[in-house]
């Protein structure tokens, strides 16, 4: 189906062209201006749907509303437009959805946002939107932790060189590298699940939070004079009708909503950054121990034909330097004065869609990079080997140091080391040459045995084991 | 007691004079150097003792090297200048306290730090830490959600004027307000209390995050050579030993407990920040709603004798609009290459400690404001008058609703305040002169009882009761 | 004219619907991805004209290529979608744009981007956008700071009460205030037109910074031989024919048009913030000492009819709560790893366009703000009378301070204007009352007179004629 | 010289534990607490001076408060105690000041902080802070680029491999790598000279920006009648005493200076950071292209007795991570309301000594690191040879695009590339193979002379030799 736009608006369009990384995602779509569109939309019907129930709205009414409740029926960047003569488009959504629905039956348009206030529309569109958009995510991260699982399963033995502060330091295996980046998956998973289920609610406040206009139009139309049950009720049979939860108090100023979703967000994208600067580092030309999945075209250079870059985490990345920042401003939304705030409302709408379709498409980049990425077990074997045994010198300190004491022990190595760097002269031979150590009982066999760092790596398998059980 | 320090030393410190929100608070001296260090060695003092339980170190140096591991006994500044040549702390206080150990007795120097990593003593002291800050910043949250209950209780029925987008809006209650504030203190409460009670890991890797090392020595030291068990039951050990969790996984390049850290204590900040800006706006000269305790020498101006400065709201605000800057850097620390990060490790300790002082320092000034803050019910009513009855023209939709249809209403009362509010004249008069209105059925004393202000705050009891219930 | 989009691409579409502060503005359409897109192409058709001009491309193929670099011959979204292939959208571009101009003539195809590559032409385009966006700006900033020049010298005398820590202090004018507001506005004008006029470069590097591309196909195609005459040519002819600067070096992964862009951007939305949150706290209802503009529907609430919200002045602080965010990424960008980065660079471009458009939202809320602000000097003269001539204590101090030295005088004015709040007395008379104050000189009258607020507003107007030469 | 505190006062103080980059540098202790309270007192002296030259203060009281404005005749950490109680520290130092003063003469005492206000005490403070840090900065910045010079020139022609995306793209210089970094380190050096020259104002404005005070004591005390010309006068002779700059306006809620600062340095610690994170990418064990200096002690590993870790690097990027949040906070100061901010302003002070440090500390760094860096050009050639060649096709792409158009080119090399890296044959000889390539012309000798990489370095060297001259 095609959609028909002026080319002025077309051209103020963002269709996605600075965001690769979200490009084409369903995340996107679930969280463009039509989907947000949608999502208020969404809260006007089930408003009048729960009002319906409680009786204070005629049933057809809400029926009526609920049919037309449908962005293709509105025009979007009209709203768009009309927002800045009131700070927020759903005066103008409900202006024109109101006409719509007098269209069809007038009576039935008395019934539209009855009672209700902006605030209350968009926030519960938004908690729509955040809850479409995370349950893609959610799937995502589940594919990705499901992949590094079999990674790390896979890998569990393989050895690869422990790399710290930017050196190679002791050895490790790749399952257990591949099980931390699913530690953290999990991780994010659980924050933005916990929020999935305790963390959006429905917002039901009215002007200034008391529920008043809620209250006076089920008065007036319906007799209702049980304050406390209605309000009960009608948050209730709002949160049913639109499956989110039911509030701890009216929020238009009480920000924990957007707050947590900005920090789970912002987790979620810097734990994904993390295996994305992994699988960088590990792609490097020189140490060529992981490359990315490459179907046709991908890491295409536009200049150098022989490279195949690593798109996929170079785009995780993008994502993870950029939602942070999103998210300290949805933190600095809580500041919100009085019973609506003049701004701080506002500045969270963008970040924090922004900060959904960015981590939306990062966990689907992480799904395909997880899925296909291609170890290269031999390469990091052969990169084992560059520091000739250097990288075990712990292993011998422990062996030493009964012989020596550590103190001693360390120096006797950091000494050989450094001779053996200087001198190119094989680290176990160096060793074998040092009475200290020969006649502490090691024999050049026994060192060497010592110094193979496929022999040293620790806990590591016995930890991917742990780790895959979660 | 009193403590001796080179001039120049001294011209480095940093005293609290720039961050007056967190000066002189148990919080403050909860994460100092001192404080800091003193955690550090208890790490290391915790895991001698872990290993002693296992066998793998003897009880008798474990007990050598507790009895030591006491920061008044070592040089907090020249650590801290070593530190620079490793860039980080433990290197040199390892150095240090072995030495401090070996004057004691030399074989228990032996087991210092054995098989250990300067991150796992770092990062494990940082958890106590942490701990330690946040079980006083928790009791300083639970005091001040208890006096804001006080307040909520007390003024369930207090009518104000419920304010958004700057300007008076509806009526609500100043114990609705109260409740709201209590709402996000105990929301901050609740995300602070989780990480306390879960998210505050010992870490216990090694040199890469395999724990090589600690199995090394064990299996030279004591022939261990159950690697699972051995792993599991040392870092269970060193968890008994330190009161803090057992992690998942080793955690140098996981940093969900850093992350988490930020997210909490930047929400804590903007939920105490939401507070101290309704403070202010209430204590306004021109609102005069509120204000703050005054004990002697507080708010004083240094030009100005009779002002009465909002100088806790003022500090409190000062914290929320640091804090998030603070957790957006905490979460990008997620980013942290290799098995450990050359530089994103070294970047959280700082602002992960900024970030605890400013909230301790936050939640302590929030008691005292919240314990003496001075509600004044007198002006608020005035208040309520400003508007002749404007701010509940939205009761009256409802009400002429019936009658003229939503949407003419609406005009009907928007051109009615208008005309009013131009003319000078009463609103009362203009709707009762409205032949609209009367022919309605409403009349002058219809009209001025449904336009008091005070008759009109929704559900804002029954929200406060609600809300106390939590 | 019309475009046709399918429906899945506007799904995903971004409209402005959350964003109202540049919702339907000149900037908004400035950098959009259609404006991008065409800023990218004529990166493009003005390298093969400079490259033209030095002989190394034939001008007949420059001049098609020049001919066909328009963007509504090119499928922006299908660009998009494609650069996730790649991680940008120049490959795309390339290819897309190289085939049709390869339908015109094939032979000038072989001459599209020759000897290039992806981020030469994205980066200069960036600042073809940033360049053609800030001139926007720095219009309305013009316009602002008239439209607040004139409000500074027509108030110039104006007095209100000047507020510190929220509460009154002492007097000052609107003027002055109005004069700090078009400071800040100048200040940003110039920290943005120092980035247009010297900041913003043409990028030309080739694949790493070394124009070894363009040099190659210059020495294979033309002969060319002069290696440093070419290179400091082709990037001053690039220049020309873009009107950017001329870069240093090549900037590919040196950041620092990005960073200076992003600064002065925060700069800018946090110049024009202070200017919003001062027109808020005027225009407070139980303040009342300006009123936004309110052309037809502006300010209009959904629930409350007789509300005219400060709509533009809650605009541009929602762009001033956003922007030093996004200022914060792009410094960050200046840590851009190797010859070009994975993912640093990518994170910047959004950040970028939504910062250009955020400040261009809210430099155009602010025109209209400044052009139509209501200052009310009535109720500011109204106001200074609240607090009985407390708010000028300051000028007793200074009277009194020669006669009682000025530790007393402050004691004895703190404690009358304490006993005056208090005892609901006139300060005036609690003063005159006072034995120390009377036995120095000071009877009744001059007593009224020193306490009359608007004869102490100081050097306030000498200040805002001072500004005004600015 | 020794200093005595209180162990309390000891436990909360920070001498660098947690912030190895800055500690026991020039700059820290240049911005510590004391330096901070020495330049307010500095601001007290330099004022009573300004005054004095005008004539309303006796000269000779401004001579013994100038004697008496020392630091160490205060207790810096009761004041910082004491700030608490009105939000900032000068109430109590002013107290205390003046206290010192009347001991000394009661008649100088009164002069002391006449007519004047906290803010502008701090403020200037704040600015004499940041001169005196900056200088050392800069000193730092001006070693640092001259040693970078001397490795971009000593190594213009030392070739390696530029990395883009990870991956070895096409050769460049050492020589243009250190040259870029030079370029970063002006660029930043630039910009916070601009700020020293002219971004560090004097604070005069009094209460609330009106130099009401400093005028009616004048008037009072010397009979001052010249508004305009005495305000002119002061702030001159105010600047001149400390070496400041003339603000255009009162600037306590104008926070101009303090948003340049944040600006510049948050550039100068990214600048840094880009500097370090290159050398942590060469430094890698399996690149190993260059290394630290490493004098006795230094990167020392407390586990791994072989390493030598790119400490100053770490430290230095462990700046570059932190130093943009605190900028975003400063930027965000700009949002000042009123007269002066009742948070915005006290939330700057800490986040501003914290960025002057960190740079600082940065700088400091990295001369260190550009002084002592060891580049390693056999290492360099060596990973030329890695890619077999594939590292110049694009510069086989240009010499076959004229023989077989630019897309067959690209795509034969790119097969080529392909077939030879899974073949393990070398990319000459399948490249000699290939008939549309040998029928082009191409032998193998002229396509093994094209493949050196060495050859291929295009313009770096001119780049160079342009950058040095800069």
């Amino acid at each position: 189906m095609n959609v028909t736009m002026d080319s002025g608006v077309f051209a103020a369009a963002d269709l996605g062209l600075l965001s690769p990384v979200r490009a084409g995602g369903a995340v996107e779509a679930a969280v463009g201006d039509v989907a947000w569109l949608q999502a208020m939309l969404d809260a006007e019907a089930a408003l009048a749907r729960a009002q319906a129930r409680l009786g204070t709205v005629p049933t057809e009414a809400a029926r009526t509303i609920t049919g037309l409740a449908r962005a293709e029926l509105l025009d979007v960047r009209a709203i768009a437009l009309a927002a800045r003569e009131t700070a927020n488009p759903v005066v103008a959504l409900v202006s024109a959805f109101t006409a719509l629905v007098a269209r069809r039956d007038a009576s039935a348009a008395e019934y539209v946002h009855r009672g209700s206030t902006s605030q209350d529309v968009f926030d519960t569109g938004a908690m729509l939107v955040a809850r479409r958009a995370l349950l893609l995510v959610l799937d995502e991260l589940d594919a990705c932790a499901g992949a590094l699982g079999r990674l790390a399963a896979e890998h569990r033995d393989t050895p690869l060189a422990g790399r710290t502060l930017a050196l190679q330091a002791v050895p490790t295996t790749f399952g257990l590298k591949a099980a931390g980046w699913r530690h953290l998956v999990l991780d994010a998973r659980a924050r933005l699940a916990r929020v999935v289920e305790h963390g959006l609610p429905v917002a039901l406040g009215g002007a200034a939070g008391t529920l008043a206009g809620y209250l006076e139009y089920a008065a007036v139309d319906a007799r209702m004079s049980d304050v406390e049950g209605y309000v009960r009720e009608l948050v209730e049979a709002f949160a049913d009708e639109t499956g989110l939860a039911v509030p701890g108090l009216p929020w238009h100023a009480l920000r924990t909503p957007v707050a947590d979703l900005g920090a789970a967000l912002g987790f979620a994208a810097g734990a994904l950054g993390k295996f994305a600067v992994d699988v960088q580092l590990l792609a490097r030309t020189e140490t060529g121990e992981a490359a990315e999945p490459t179907p046709a075209g991908r890491g295409v250079s536009s200049a150098m034909p022989h490279k195949a870059n690593p798109v996929l985490a170079t785009l995780i990345r993008s994502a993870a330097l950029q939602v942070p920042h999103l998210a300290a401003g949805l933190t600095q939304a809580l500041v919100s004065e009085d019973e609506r705030s003049a701004g701080a409302w506002h500045a969270e709408w963008q970040p924090l869609r922004e900060a959904l379709r960015l981590v939306g498409g990062a966990a689907r980049c992480a799904v395909e990079l997880a899925e296909g990425l291609r170890p290269d077990p031999r390469r990091m074997r052969a990169n084992l080997e560059l520091t000739d045994g250097a990288l075990v010198t712990e292993r011998l300190t422990a062996h030493l140091a009964g012989a020596l004491g550590k103190a001693t022990a360390r120096a006797v190595l950091t000494e050989a080391a450094t001779r053996a760097r200087e001198s190119g002269r094989p680290l176990v031979s160096v060793l074998s040459a040092d009475e200290r150590i020969t006649a502490a009982g090691f024999t050049a066999e026994r060192l060497a045995h010592l110094l193979d760092p496929a022999a040293y790596t620790g806990a590591a398998a016995a930890l991917v084991d742990r780790s895959l059980a979660r």
